[in-house]
């Protein structure tokens, strides 16, 4: 009964082989092997577009260095109160910026909006050098708590970034979770909808260590393989994450992982919320769960072995009775009946 | 009639003549001579108590220098999403710390209260090294909005960041305003009150470019010289500010620069509360008077002549009729006299 | 034929299982899980000390994140001219310790000496603030040019930087390398010569991403944990670095790959000595082979299908004829013998 | 009798009375006012050209911002090993660009040359994103050794670094003592020699604390001010490093301060170099004279009031016996020929 993280997962037994076998011969290191290249092209078949690719280890890494190339060093970054680059990363967006402010938002299930976008703005007007100009928007999909944006609402809130002069950054750390979720195209809610790069995780949902920087504008780019490498983050063997991405991508395993993860917290979150004295806050629109239950119950679920963290945020909107239930794609349904079945007699 | 800011005023005549007298001779460069040394002295009469001293050409680098000897590059700083820090200079702090948090928090006339730091820190509990750690509480004294904070207020700020293992710098642009507001020791709103480091300010009141970081335990300083030449703000003829330093702070002149400003913001705040249509929106307790007004007469006002600057926050609670009016010590009854009469015809 | 890198060789068979094994079960994230743990006890008893670790996925991060902690960020870091800190990380340690100033040093070999480093220290004599104060001796062990520093020169190399204030950081990319050729204790050629941080490398010599900091003193480590999560190098699946290292450090399997390609490279070393037109530059004393040719013979090397580089350092003694030859655990006898006797023919 | 340095000799009287002028009235802050204007359009009189021009207080700023924008936080920096930015400056150009590399390079009297270049850019070749890719020249003028780069030097200087790639930046500290050295125009030491950005020194030669950061193309300065800001280097009382500059640069004052220096320093080379046992090791070119003497002699000025420093720098010839004396605007012919007298009954 581990709700605690996507990331207790490991991986997926097809990413595990494709590691195994991208390690037959001797391959030229730093990227410049045959099996990056594919992964290059697969994205841009993926995305329906020439894109820039980069491929790097961490959630962290991919954000930071994507932030690098979006805004100067003087820059504000706006984003959600509670998002991962706010919230998660030791002021990794500061450090790899050279630091940039990031300017923290409210709103409910993590989701920025135009109008609160617009209210944080009106606070900045441009009155050079003083403030820290505005350069990028930072949005999660799916948000940190649990919801998607929908086609819609990503046009909207990127056409308003577009028009106060604002690149859009997207954290995908769940993006396949929302790609499945939505049963749309990768494209409707990156490059079609106006995000200029995209942190297309993966780790989260079935690889061991592989994220993906993807930039739309192949010239918005243009620095990032110095910036990376500076970083620590080019990997000598770097095949070994560009293997992981081959069978991520390949026959649509990384949506087939993504709709499990998605199912098993559905089912969690429709039974959560038949039971007595327990609240699903934000709607579960991916692969987390945000139920408000009385402590009593929370630690008869821990006692009986479920692991699960509560939701400490500046946004709580309980009062301390949040708690985060995540699904990967290891998720049983006997996992999540099981809880169900405690939170039940714990009611 | 000048209410921009007090920047505007130019330097007293007190300070040009020390400048002028400290040029005579040779003397060592770098700070190493013997008009340095007695100012340091000096400050130490001011705070009854021995402290570290570093004198500075401006604020931004005085906060910048003294954040970045009190947080590590990946820790947190507590201010107001008004204050200077924040607002005002250009991701400053982020630079100087390399790459530390600034996490902004609301509150009537850019005060800080322990209910509102206490609810910030509440959504970030310690779970290294995910979050970014708290690590400072930056306050201003006077407010960016023209308030000023009593002892017994410190104190209770300074107790609650102790306890949670918060250190707490203070930007003091307009330290000399708030202490001839209180009419109190010097040191009954910095060290005996909990304040760790504060960055005395001169350049708004009189001086031409003199501040002053002042550590009230002086192994707090221990890197400060390294940090202020790496950023070019050792000046070869720091005499030059240090002559600055010691006019302002002989025979009390810092103290009646300030109460004249005060005065004629009391002068002005008085007038205008009685101007149909205007409001005074936040209390005028140093030298800065935040009126409300409509927009006819605000350009009623300025087509007169009066220089003064909409006041455009995340904060601002009165939807864009905010503006900020500041008196200097050069500011005449008259100036002030002027802009209510043209107030009233406005009215 | 491929003598391009040990990068290119991939990973060792018993690497790749472990990290297959780790995936059975659920696991905590982040590094808590029990497998880090055991490498964390593993790494203490295989240098007879208590010692703190931290592993990463490179190379670079290792360096970068160490010397983040061991200078403040206005300090100097003494290294060779031809290090891989200074001439093959796109200023990732200028970038990781938030701009300290690498000294670059001349010497056979890649080798520093205390006679070296004497002479580059008086250059900067104590003259704060002025000067960027040294703060680290950085060795790499083996050395980019393939020789190896016995304990004794250790030891009289950490004794000079201790005396001067300076703490002493290795680059152990080849650390394994060095340990079997020199076949003492991991701790004769660290802490007991006087080692503070030690980057002890395993990617190169058959892991996938495998890099340990490893700190002598545990109090020097008090905030990596904070830089290394800032930097995006913590993987949320840690477990699988830790994999790695759990086989890479079981029955010696590090000690055996490393010398096999030791072996490989004396083979190559001896073999192309005896061939007409070519010198061995620097003695091959590791993994690597520094070969003087004409470059006809380098070319039909090439074309007959060898992979090597040519070796462009400012320390370059032979006008451009060097070039680098590297073993790793996977080259085997006849690729050496092929490659022996392309070049006899090509004499 | 101080020969210790330019920055003992205070400030000119006309730069005083210029500063006490600029304190008439209230004025626009942050360099809004009337007086910047008219410093900016002089240095395009000055420099023939239109150029964008930056006022700051220090050198150590002037060199950290102009080399911020020139190069981007990866890029290498070529210099002299005994450059001011690399000796003196507690690495500052590293903090001001986020983390670039400076190469230090040898050479006599702190001069390089294009063979000394050549060679240093001989061991990087291109191999992104490995090695920091050089992408700026930092030349002196005059150096710190006291010569000066007649205007046929800079144009081979910097043909060659734009041909690599690299864009040259001209640390003027002294440029001032250079111009009237050579007895040119400006603009044939800077932009007509292909210099791209010049820090314009006038604080060492009579200002209290004035430095100008100049464009020769308006587009390369294009985020400056953002980082003047962000730096704290922009002064809310701008006018006064302003008023500054237009006493300097009327006429003619800025060269008969340097040229008086410059003669002095001539007239104590000169008389040194006839004394037995003195050796004058650098060509005295501008205000500086670099003369080998034995510690006898050097202590028994020095106990008869003189006041120089050894020069001890990576590149010192003469084992210890260098020593730097400066001469300033404010030197006599008494104090030189006093000097001259002790040095004479020392020998």
């Amino acid at each position: 009964m581990i709700f605690a993280s996507d990331n207790w997962a490991g991986a997926a037994r097809e990413i595990l082989d494709a590691v195994a076998r991208a390690n037959d011969g001797l391959a030229p290191s730093y990227g410049g092997d045959e099996l990056s290249a594919r992964v290059e092209a697969r994205f841009c078949e993926i995305f329906e577009r020439d894109v820039a690719v980069f491929l790097v280890a961490t959630g962290g890494a991919a954000n930071g260095l994507a932030l690098s190339v979006t805004t100067p060093p003087y820059g504000m970054i706006l984003c959600h109160e509670e998002s991962h680059v706010q919230m998660d990363e030791c002021c990794g967006p500061e450090f790899f910026t050279g630091g940039a402010k990031l300017l923290p938002i409210e709103g409910f299930a993590a989701k920025l909006s135009p109008e609160t976008i617009a209210a944080a703005l009106k606070g900045f007007p441009e009155r050079p050098p003083h403030g820290a100009p505005p350069r990028v928007l930072s949005l999660t999909q799916a948000t940190e708590c649990g919801a998607v944006y929908k086609p819609g609402e990503l046009r909207a809130l990127c056409a308003l970034a577009h028009e106060r002069g604002l690149r859009v950054h997207m954290d995908g750390a769940r993006f396949a979770n929302a790609v499945a979720a939505l049963d749309c195209a990768p494209a409707d809610i990156s490059w079609k909808a106006g995000v200029d790069v995209l942190c297309f995780g993966a780790t989260k949902n079935g690889c061991i260590a592989a994220e993906a920087v993807v930039f739309f504008d192949r010239d918005a780019a243009a620095d990032f393989a110095f910036r990376r490498k500076r970083a620590g983050h080019l990997w000598s063997k770097q095949r070994f994450i560009a293997a992981q991405f081959e069978a991520y991508l390949k026959d649509g395993l990384w949506l087939r992982l993504a709709a499990r993860a998605n199912a098993m917290a559905r089912r969690l979150s429709d039974g959560l919320a038949a039971v007595d004295g327990v609240e699903i806050v934000y709607p579960t629109e991916a692969n987390e769960v945000f139920a408000a239950m009385p402590a009593t119950m929370a630690e008869a679920l821990r006692r009986a072995g479920a692991v699960f963290y509560p939701w400490a945020t500046p946004g709580d909107p309980t009062g301390g009775r949040l708690h985060r239930l995540i699904a990967s794609f290891r998720t049983t349904e006997e996992d999540v009946d099981r809880l169900l079945a405690l939170a039940r007699s714990a009611a």
